[in-house]
């Protein structure tokens, strides 16, 4: 194969198929219909074309759902809207995400909350992910403890949530809180915010991996995406996928 | 108030209720309510007096629901059989929970998959769990990636699952790979099982915070009950509650 | 000198006076004079007789204060009662504290608030130490915020402190919350209760050292003493001393 | 809501009020009523606009005391100036703080202690933060251990003080060595300059913790504004608020 | 001896021959006679001078085989291909290495696996590495556990390596999967690619040490140089040297 | 399946069989065929019922290889030799192993090395693991670099090993010396003995992934399995296998 | 050789001497003429026959010195009176050490400087190393900073002192303050007496390596021995040896 | 005092005299006569005027010795020459070191090893301190033990030094090999080159601490100028100063 094509290889013994692409990626085409979440392109550590390539594949693969790609460096950003010629393009310089394609529809709703003003691009992320994979969102910002009326004055919004998402760096205290006032499940996102024992996000996480408010599950610092999946299978098994 | 009385007490503002006991603790009765989930009792660092009378008043405040007491030490679960007059009381050694109470008919299911033998524990801390919570539980063991036909040779079973726990200590690889395959929420429980850099589950929880399978989320090292309640929540918002 | 005996020596540029115990201490006699808290022995580490004297030297070298032994073991608590001919000694075997003479009538207001009934010996180190140095204190106790509304229902008791200390080991999230509610300063103790990420108590420092909330100062894991210690000089600030 | 008005939000159940600044933040405008210290703008992560917007908000929600923005960058420091018209703006670029409206007349005196130069930057966000609260302070600078014969030259001096903060980074000793002099509670900032182990301040803030001198509390390195604010705190309730 | 000469030192007990090479380093040309494998340069921290002197040096000194720098600065990138006369020159600018001479006919053969995309740089490392040594490879990327089906469609090109480096960073569970299906040795190499608890490889180092797999080796975090030179003893014991 | 029976369990897809024990476990006994080295029972954290029936049930799947288990607890160690009727049990008590089955003659060489005396449990287990899988072994131990003259008389025989392990705990280095001084690929083994900065192995770890000595590997802290198994892969693909 | 006999040793190349003993050690019997210092017996790991051996050996090989074990398990401390016949034996039970044979005449003084009681275990195995090495010392205990006046008190006898050694746990600052004062070398010991962060002693190792206090090296937690003999070897240039 | 003059401040009890320098420092300037090594600037952190201001004041406070700076950026190291008018300036690009004033005659010899090239930064500051403080040195560079026949063709010249300091990045085994060949006080430093686990230097930090070679002492991570400090403090021990 020339290192420029694309190429389908299946596993003989499962009838796995996978997207051979170029010579630097295998696309899991596979994975919608298996998880229900389609392979998504990681754009840290690529090339600017490896990205795009990566992007225009899937959405030629996959046309019924939208192509995303996350943590996307400036150029890409750049590069996007006019890389990708009849598809709609999704560019968020805040959340640093780039889609391709129509957004779905719609359904449920997830509480993206965020402690401070800061935690506000990876709460971007969390959306954006959301979006493409068709699920409802609305946001929650700036309400850590340290004025905790102001999570109080948000709680009948949040009562509505299937599911809640609550991003916070320098307030580990937040998701906490949150998962002992609501009836839905919660994911908690610690964010790289911050400074001294605060600075890459580990004090956020270890709050949120210790916390004594029973059902919190917590993903990797400053991971947005990853919460936005697990949010997403939480909603489409309550109103269906 | 004597320090071996109970009594209610209100936050005025909101209308919370708690419930006062003796000179040692403040049960939140009204978290059922609130989030679904009752109190339950942390035996750990507890005498054996304080977790069999919070049991006890736990049973007293919410009759509808068992009372769970987790991380007993021997002399609470030697104790507890011959605590509860009329009530009926499970035991189980190797979870180290005692259960309180008639347990609720179960609704749903939840795979609980264990990579080693070694895991059982905190398998079974997810599985009382889950049972006094009145959702439904399969336990599929030691299927650790060394021999990954044994995990394939289960997927037809954990496909039937509303949400996965997969409760994993020297070999943090299985949760990444069983969110590769499924299409459910999935909760990961690093276990501290092991030696050396795995010693105290560590390792096995960056595994899982690292991972690059999607939508895994986490609990702390050994809680197997936080994981239950996550997926309880996640039951109850797909079966009702 | 003999190995026995104790005597005063002096340095010459500054007139500071120390007390030379046997062969193996120098107590800082000087140092209530200095500081306005007595030299207190800290028994961790050392052997029985050696806690035992150096209380009584305290006891002769300073009559208007009481002596204080912290962290004892059990042999320390159990030789303590009687050690001391005439002085009354006072023995907590929650708190491990030894002290010996009459306690100084207390002055102001601490609260000492904890976050769940794990954390009460190191709020009872705290409360102990308190009484030595003559300053009053309550305890508000299980007041986590997996149930906040335990801890909005004691406000208006705590709101009347001079100065509050927070001692919390799974629950790093509640210094925050206090001290975003009162104008009282703070302090946070983590504790070492907990398993997992929260063994030892390094989440909860971290937690309470990154937080939001501003004003919030810690100690080191476990240290109710040292929380006391800064609590009674503010409470002295304030109410004189 | 537009995003750009800004807006009250109440919680109905406490009466807490709230203001919402376009679509990125509550401010928490109760907070000064309930715990005496306004609520401050922490730059860092967040853009141009938004610092300055939120400073101007707060400057118009709570006339009486200033606003202050802390860890400026550049580009702050640079606007702020010219930002708000009427108002006297007070630009510190080593300290990275932003005043803006008239300084309260001081009551009281903190010690603001360094031990090297290198610690200016911290100790001068702690002065500023100070002025800013109406507090009185003044710098005893490089008095560092490795020749302490500085530090005992200074006693006269910080023996006036009614609360020290002590800011160190290479020389995590120097706080112990005031706490054993000192009457007046003292907090600890370690900092993070240095190289090696002292990189990024953990090894001053393990010192700190770990003294033997008791009373000694500590924030988060580099925290300036946490020590003033508990310094505050302490002046406050000695000379009245 | 002069700044710019290059010497030879002799360890008169053992008869150890060194090559001094002006005031800067002393060069081990009796390692490939001792070990196999002869010196190399390691080009980071070093000035272009000196990393372009020692290839030269180490040409001169052994021309059987090429000489070969790792982890080279885009400067030695780019001076490299008009640096040495007569001598080819192979630059790879993903790899960062360069190597000078005539590669060797290749014997054996080394899969090198990678996870992702991004663990290319560290698998040519390897690959150039190996090719240096005059050992056979070839590279499966991209085959991740998230989609393992991708894994097993190259099972049988997987089974006719004597020896497999797997490259991963976000994926630290892809090692022992690969060790639990091969009987040749197989050598982990954890990469610094990620964000959060991945940023650095720490978290993929400590899930390849604690596996499960037995027989998987582990070498430093990028280190793609030291699992080529462990593979290649490994083909040369199999297929001579 | 009754919880006490053993059964086979079968991968559809990729025909791997699977040995079900009782309710606790997953033989992989298609390993040996797949890897060459049979599954081997872990037993730390197993009872000694668990312990003894894998042995017998992997004794009976496999005759012609025989069954090992490492990590014994002494009950085990005790139980061992009267637990299996005809077969021959070797049990080690320095190594903690058991071995039931006759060993299969040794092929080719592996050298176990040490840094001291108390680095020989681990070299034990690396020692009985080798027998097990039929592959021969010599040790060398107590060569630290404190007296490198140790390491030097023991050359010539460190030469004719086809595959070196080096075990060390407080002497990280001696690895890297053995690396630079051998042909046949190293394999290194931290164990936790010592002290300070050197208890747990972590230290002797990190010099062991951070050497300058190409192509050093390295197994978690104290597996002195893992090193084995390497190993044995090395020499089979030597020798045949 | 038989495993319990003991032999001689040569490297043929350098001609050093290695003494065997039966199956488990080879002691460097060279080592006191090589380095001055000769090789002790670090009890820690061994057995009680192992221990009891090797100082048999030594006594035998070099009579001219006595010989030593560190960190002796209370079952050596008790047999070692009555195992060798006609050397004098000292046993120190705080120490831990056990030394057999006439001590040499002291020349020079190492000053042992301790910051509390709970670090005279480690002072009394640096005190009895020295002794052993016939190197002078004196113990000034128990001048943690806390109460400086009692280091100042001391400083004449300090002043005397060739070199000094510095054992502090929870007082880090010690050995910097030291430093500052003294023309003589300084060695820090960290000890891991305290809880929380200083529990373990990485918090007083910190301390000592970030120190402003220039000259201050370090040795590893507890190793009263390594500073001990640095101390002796600086001793030995200044007074011969 | 104006914030640009330079007054001398005076500890009443002691008699220690400091040099208050503008508003940001206090030189020790009786840290010569009291220690042996007059105060040094540490120009990291600080501005350049600051560092040339101190220096100048240092060199006027104590013309019988050259003036050091250290860890000087690019902007000092090119300002200096023309920055002190009569006073020669010596001005070391790879050490970053500026020395004002002449050199004393040298004393003694100090042994300065390094591992690598990379290590030639640190081993030049600890060069130019030596030379300031008026101690001889010679370089013995590149002879990690990857070829350890390198360090042994040194073996004699290394025998000849007073003292020796080994600088050691990737290669932490170094020290502890030179320390069991010399007997001459060893003095280890760690260097923060190399990635992975051996970035920033904690692995060689570790390696040293742990090391099985008695006697072996270390300062923090690239600190060549205190590794000079106590070098030349056992070199004027030896030969008087």
């Amino acid at each position: 194969m020339s290192a420029t094509e694309a190429a389908t290889e299946t596993d003989m013994a499962t009838g796995t198929e996978t997207l051979r692409v170029a010579d630097f990626a295998r696309l899991d085409v596979a994975r919608r219909g298996r998880t229900g979440v389609p392979e998504v392109v990681f754009a840290q550590g690529k090339t600017v074309e490896q990205t795009l390539r990566l992007l225009a594949e899937l959405r030629r693969a996959d046309p019924a759902a939208p192509a995303l790609a996350t943590r996307c460096p400036a150029e890409v950003l750049a590069a996007a809207p006019t890389a990708f010629d009849a598809a709609p393009v999704q560019v968020d310089p805040v959340a640093r995400t780039v889609t391709v394609g129509p957004l779905p529809a719609p359904r449920g709703a997830v509480a993206v909350v965020t402690a401070g003003t800061c935690d506000l691009p990876v709460a971007g992320e969390c959306r954006a992910t959301l979006a493409a994979l068709g699920v409802g969102a609305f946001v929650v910002d700036d309400v850590g403890v340290a004025g905790i009326g102001r999570l109080f004055a948000q709680l009948p919004r949040l009562e509505r949530a299937d599911c809640a998402v609550v991003v916070a760096g320098m307030d580990g205290a937040l998701p906490s809180v949150v998962t002992g006032l609501l009836r839905a499940p919660v994911v908690g996102v610690p964010t790289s915010v911050g400074y001294g024992v605060a600075a890459g996000g580990l004090a956020a996480l270890g709050a949120m991996l210790a916390t004594c408010a029973p059902g919190l599950t917590v993903v990797n610092i400053d991971n947005g995406f990853g919460a936005a999946v697990h949010a997403a299978k939480v909603v489409r098994a309550v109103h269906g996928a």
